[in-house]
């Protein structure tokens, strides 16, 4: 068994033991989880992440309101742990097929939906610190990779400078025991919001003049695609450069990749790359790279509010943020990656991004 | 210049030189279009595909209410030759921006929203006889392939048996200029609907057990996945069974992949797979494998409507699909593909699959 199994299933031991330890003491078994709501996440100025504070809530055994959590809580932890056991993966959907039980005497159902059983889930990730991939539990794969890179996945030797104009399809479980990185002489990593930008610069092979690792998330990158995007920046120390539309959600898609978000502060520290950087699209881009007004958008109501919340937000509180979101505002104006091709179809490989990288034309 | 890109090149430039012709000889310069509605499709009960018709319409430019039309036509097609005639592919999103102009005279956009010009691009691809593909445009790739294949994509060679846990992400235009294959043992393709399942039946090298090449679509199998698929059954001589959900909408996925959709009827002839058998989850199967009912779901009014509206399909008039269809209505009864993980995570690898392929179990 791999050491990070080992250290699992030890975790999930743990919670075991000690509620075997209050019954066999003969007090009321209880499970202590950290809190998840607003109240207990904060925003830490020094590492630049959003984080879980320390507020715990135990859940007893014997409380007619907590009970049915409590028995929750078990049966997943020891169906993880007969995944982790077994080697094998599952989705957390299988999950709730895998738990959901009939129990004999009242005909009560374990789970009656998935959506019961999801924070489960995310309890159980805080309660023995160990990340769903850790557990085993995978999400659907949304990303390609491809760059100046040949990594191992499972086993197996995989040239990311050859992959055709697929790709390769970017797992959620990404922890170093399956995914190693062995040569690559990129230096930076480019995430780009939309698969059909990623698509323009596989095809122009921006990764090979520029050397780089290309990734896309097809909209907000996925977990894999973030902790791959992690892993690339801390252990191979290279800069990673997010690409994005010029609107609320572009920013935000940034905002969740550099430090995190507040519905899941607790992965942060295993997801967030805080020196990563916003490459574009900018507020200012479509004057500085002259785009034609037939290319903008105007902003709806609900950019408006959005960007305005931004503005509160405590990371967006630099100088240079506050100045590029008023921008925005101002303008009333919004423009997709896709706005570039006015410029010509390669535009975006050949000219902004290359000027982007060499001028440092970057915010962070 | 590739020679398939020449052939579509012709294409284009035959329309453009009736336009011409049209105009030198002091006519109403005109473009006639193959009629995409309902009326104009047809199953095609021998080839086993939903196909279109011979019905026409035709667009002139002297036209009030035409004009817009025949001059975006025009612009779309001039684009696509440029992309072509460059080598360069991209997305319908990407072609919207390229194309859109505000005319000088009276500051009138060529197109106001990207719904105006995806129709052309489908008017233009029934209209020249080119799948969106041939006109360089593609769609997000969003399904995965691994198995008991070597496959050329842009002159890269992918061996889909080392591809580790994440799989080749199978790209949208796969056409044989671009991608080859090029050394096989599958005796057989598989094709299931759900990412969850692909990535049980990859973990368990289901592949390797039984020699195949499995493709997944995150739902609705998307356009290069079905057209990898007929170019396999066809080029390879290799059966393909398809995976889905017990519900009207896993029906409705194979049944697409098999013969087509009535909207876009024009790409059958390119995209289905008539040979195509359903190999599960069949109504019969809960009583078969003895599923527990805890898995079993309540299929709701929009699935009974669906199920009822199938009966009536041409394409599902077999005695063994109407018995198949009426058996779910009556049970009133669905399982997703996750509810096999009640017998077991690997059942569904090691038992369900194995026993149906090789009793020949399918439905056709």
């Amino acid at each position: 068994m791999k050491a990070s199994a080992k250290k699992t299933i030890g975790k999930l031991e743990k919670l075991g033991a000690a509620a075997v330890r209050e019954i066999k003491s003969g007090k009321n078994p209880s499970v202590s989880i950290p809190i998840r709501s607003l109240s207990n996440v904060s925003f830490n100025e020094k590492k630049h992440i959003i984080e879980l504070g320390d507020d715990q809530q135990r859940r007893y055994f014997f409380n007619a309101s907590m009970a049915r959590k409590f028995m929750q809580t078990y049966l997943v932890a020891g169906a993880c742990k007969e995944l982790v056991e077994s080697g094998k993966t599952t989705s957390i959907r299988d999950l709730y097929y895998i738990t959901k039980h009939t129990l004999a005497d009242d005909r009560t159902n374990t789970f009656d939906e998935q959506e019961e059983s999801d924070p489960i889930i995310e309890d159980l990730e805080v309660g023995v610190d160990a990340l769903r991939e850790e557990l085993n539990l995978f999400a659907s794969n949304k990303g390609s990779m491809v760059g100046d890179m040949t990594l191992i996945d499972s086993g197996d030797r995989i040239d990311l400078r050859r992959m055709g104009s697929g790709g390769w399809s970017v797992p959620s479980i990404v922890e170093a025991d399956i995914i190693k990185f062995v040569d690559t002489k990129a230096k930076f990593i480019l995430l780009a919001e939309k698969h059909a930008v990623w698509q323009r610069l596989n095809e122009d092979k921006f990764w090979k003049k520029n050397p780089c690792v290309l990734l896309h998330g097809n909209g907000m990158a996925p977990r894999g695609v973030r902790r791959l995007c992690q892993r690339m920046a801390e252990e191979l120390a290279l800069p990673l450069y997010v690409l994005v539309d010029n609107d609320p959600w572009g920013f935000y898609i940034y905002s969740v990749v550099k430090q995190g978000s507040i519905n899941l502060a607790y992965e942060s520290m295993r997801m967030a790359v805080p020196s990563a950087r916003f490459v574009g699209l900018s507020s200012g881009d479509a004057k500085k790279y002259d785009l034609p007004s037939r290319v903008m958008l105007r902003m709806n109501d609900q950019d408006v509010a959005r960007a305005k919340q931004m503005l509160a937000y405590p990371w967006f509180q630099k100088k240079t943020w506050q100045k590029e979101i008023r921008m925005m505002l101002d303008s009333g104006a919004k423009y997709e990656l896709e706005a570039l091709s006015a410029k010509g179809i390669s535009f975006i490989s050949e000219e902004y991004l290359p000027k982007k990288i060499r001028d440092g034309d970057f915010l962070a």
